[in-house]
């Protein structure tokens, strides 16, 4: 048994106490009444991280929630340098009924601890701190260099972290990031997740005649903006689910065999995602499977459409005006203004005659995120994973978009690797959010076999 | 000089002094603070059909606003039976900072009287009453049998008078129907009005999954109701303006040369109307002119559309539902049952892959209308336009419906003819609405010489 595999067997004890502290801290980002417990939350962390044996260790500013800094960088030039992500805010609690225990008095039950935030990233976060004071305490020393970065603003987007990042690119600098903020397949499978889609998106208005009209006075004689809107809309997907947009596809490069093989790989069942969503079929791009689909095509989706009469019963008029807001999900090498610029030169081509556009973009923008198959911090979290799990994590991507990992690579030019212990049924943003405690564990062996491993890789 | 003709010219400072008595009766229909004003006008109009010498003259209940009906029916069985028609209630007067002069107490300046209702239509329908009460005090009886039926709830779209007039079809019973509410072209161009539309509407949502869904980890797997509806409103018509539900036009008569060569005579300045509109491209259903399809083609128009986030910015929402309101204009022989048939066999047939539908049928139905070229209450009213006028009258259509003309024809099978001497331009519903005297007393003229003509012929 190696020293720190006895050193988490015997503290166990003490880990809990700590989380449950630490889950106390009703840390809300998105309530400006739990603002000092955000900091609150910040000052926790600060201190457990120096007591684990973290130097620098520094509650910095953002102009919003602050941010958490410590590191140790001693192990030697010829050794990697890996930077951990987390956040210690957590979502409101709300409906606070329908907690079958208080939300920020955590309990035990069923080796599991109840709480908000105890998975969602409190449990998470405090995973590698362990793994790294199990080292520092052992062997007074960590195999690596490592700092960490953890945050209070996650839960409301980060709006701060872009400028942060930016503005601390050297103290932040590493070769490899992991984030403690993920997720695994499930109790007991692993997962690996290998991207992140991008995102654009655009807001059309079609306008017609100045103001709303008498639909017998002028219907016929005019463009009706609303029809001129939906044939727009509609010139933009085919029915079949292909995008129509000229050039859309053209920096989306196609699966590999390989990348078909991971997908298929993970257990799906698709009757139990219609019932789930109450929909009799399923339907999407041509040429594809549903996860195929959801994880590694671009997408259009129209998110709003709005114009005319919206309420009860009937209304004869001929609308002025119709918009609709669109958003992209993208992939590849698709990039956020060439998708936009493709999406204004099709309003401009597609416009029905008779109509004027508008086209304005949308807040929100995110490049996509594949991490490059043979990365090498993503090989080497494999085979943790493999190892904890005693089997071979299932290789899978987001359909959605986490900016984190895009302002990460964006400032820092490093790749994210998600490497979190959580789970998807535990109630992440719902009430009686809970965390395994056997995953708790689990993390922290996983992270001391990841800092064992990376010193074993010549990174330079 | 006639009789009727010296009756008139003595006469006309009495007929304006009470035409502002009427006036000055705030019998305003959409607001129940007024209800018993609208009473008082129909006592009013009452009282002045039994002083010209009205006949059964009754104030009868409709379980809404009342309705005032009076006859005359010595002229003989080989004189026709003429029903008038008119209404007492007037639009609400607000803003009444925009009126130069209070709306109900009216004011005559550059021989106009300005006031609510002067125009539609007070002075509309006291014409008919005098021209009736010139024969009746300067002979004694009228050259055909007459009936007058004004109604107390035309601004607000006549809810009580199908059934008025369904229930009284015996005592309604007549050879001709004549508007007293009605536009003539300009102030000094007359109009006949042969055609109105008819109408039918429909909402049709478009179902996806049971609630809202977020678009990075449903969209692409699952069709999108949003763009699913704008691919089903676009099926719908064509980028040409021709609407492409099965069968729409079947029962559509194609205009005569004859039509087409009316409708061209009206003047009719495009340049304008596009400025009236601000819009740069006149658009509608290829093969007709603008006037053609305002006025005798069917039409299909998007009223409201709306679904998903209508707010400021973005929401990466995949929206659970989407509506769109639509409603078509009809003519010639389209019946608004099979035109509603259509639209629902169309969603049916059309309806995207993946989601499902749900059609309601919109109140507010009515047939077309559009009286026989050769009908003889137009040969007669065109007839005596041209004399009192100096000119033949355009013959034109309306875009819009007529509830009242249809509920005759449906339950009389009486065409109306309209014969009203308002013009478009007297803010109608608008601030400072007036009447031009002029036509004030044009219109009795005009009432007298149509007793007169419809006498000579026979209609047996």
């Amino acid at each position: 048994m190696s020293d720190w595999s006895s050193f988490l067997a015997n503290e166990q004890d003490r880990f809990l106490s700590e989380l449950m502290e630490f889950v106390k801290i009703p840390s809300v980002s998105a309530s400006s009444e739990f603002a000092s417990d955000v900091v609150d939350a910040a000052n926790w962390v600060a201190q457990r991280i120096t007591q684990a044996g973290g130097e620098n260790v520094e509650v910095m500013q953002t102009g919003g929630h602050p941010c958490v800094y410590a590191d140790w960088m001693h192990a030697g030039d010829n050794k990697p340098t890996i930077l951990i992500y987390g956040h210690f805010d957590v979502q409101p609690a709300e409906p606070y009924e329908l907690w079958d225990t208080p939300p920020f008095d955590p309990n035990v039950r069923d080796d599991k601890i109840f709480g908000r935030g105890a998975s969602d990233d409190k449990g998470g976060m405090l995973i590698p701190i362990i793994s790294f004071e199990a080292f520092k305490k052992t062997s007074g020393k960590l195999p690596i260099n490592i700092k960490f970065l953890f945050e209070g603003q996650e839960e409301i987007g980060s709006p701060q972290l872009p400028e942060f990042v930016a503005a601390h690119r050297n103290k932040l600098s590493c070769d490899m990031i992991f984030s403690s903020d993920g997720l695994q397949w499930t109790a007991d499978e692993p997962n690996l997740v290998t991207g992140l889609k991008g995102l654009v998106g655009a807001e059309i208005k079609v306008v017609g005649p100045i103001t709303d009209q008498h639909s017998g006075l002028h219907g016929g004689a005019i463009a009706n903006p609303l029809m001129a809107l939906s044939q727009l809309v509609s010139s933009m997907k085919d029915r079949n689910g292909k995008i129509t947009i000229n050039g859309f596809y053209d920096d989306v490069e196609d699966l590999t065999e390989e990348d078909r093989n991971d997908i298929a790989r993970v257990p799906y069942d698709e009757e139990a995602y219609k019932e789930e969503l109450k929909v009799d079929k399923l339907h999407g791009e041509e040429g594809y499977s549903t996860r195929e689909r959801l994880w590694a095509r671009p997408t259009l989706d129209v998110n709003g459409i709005f114009g005319g009469y919206q309420g009860m019963g009937s209304k004869t008029v001929h609308p002025s005006e119709a918009s609709v807001k669109i958003t992209c999900r993208l992939v590849s090498d698709q990039n956020p203004e060439i998708i936009y610029d493709l999406i204004c030169k099709h309003v401009e081509e597609n416009l029905p005659v008779g109509v004027k556009s508008e086209v304005k973009r949308l807040a929100g923008s995110a490049d996509p995120f594949v991490m490059p198959r043979s990365h090498n911090a993503n090989q080497v979290a494999r085979e943790v994973l493999q190892e904890v799990y005693e089997m071979d994590p299932y290789v899978t991507r987001l359909g959605g978009s986490i900016p984190i990992m895009t302002i990460f690579l964006k400032e820092l030019g490093v790749y994210g690797t998600m490497f979190g212990f959580s789970v998807g049924d535990e109630n992440l943003h719902a009430p009686n959010e809970f965390f395994r405690l056997k995953n708790f564990r689990r993390g922290q062996e996983a992270y001391c076999k990841l800092f064992e491993r990376l010193s074993e890789k010549s990174f330079n």
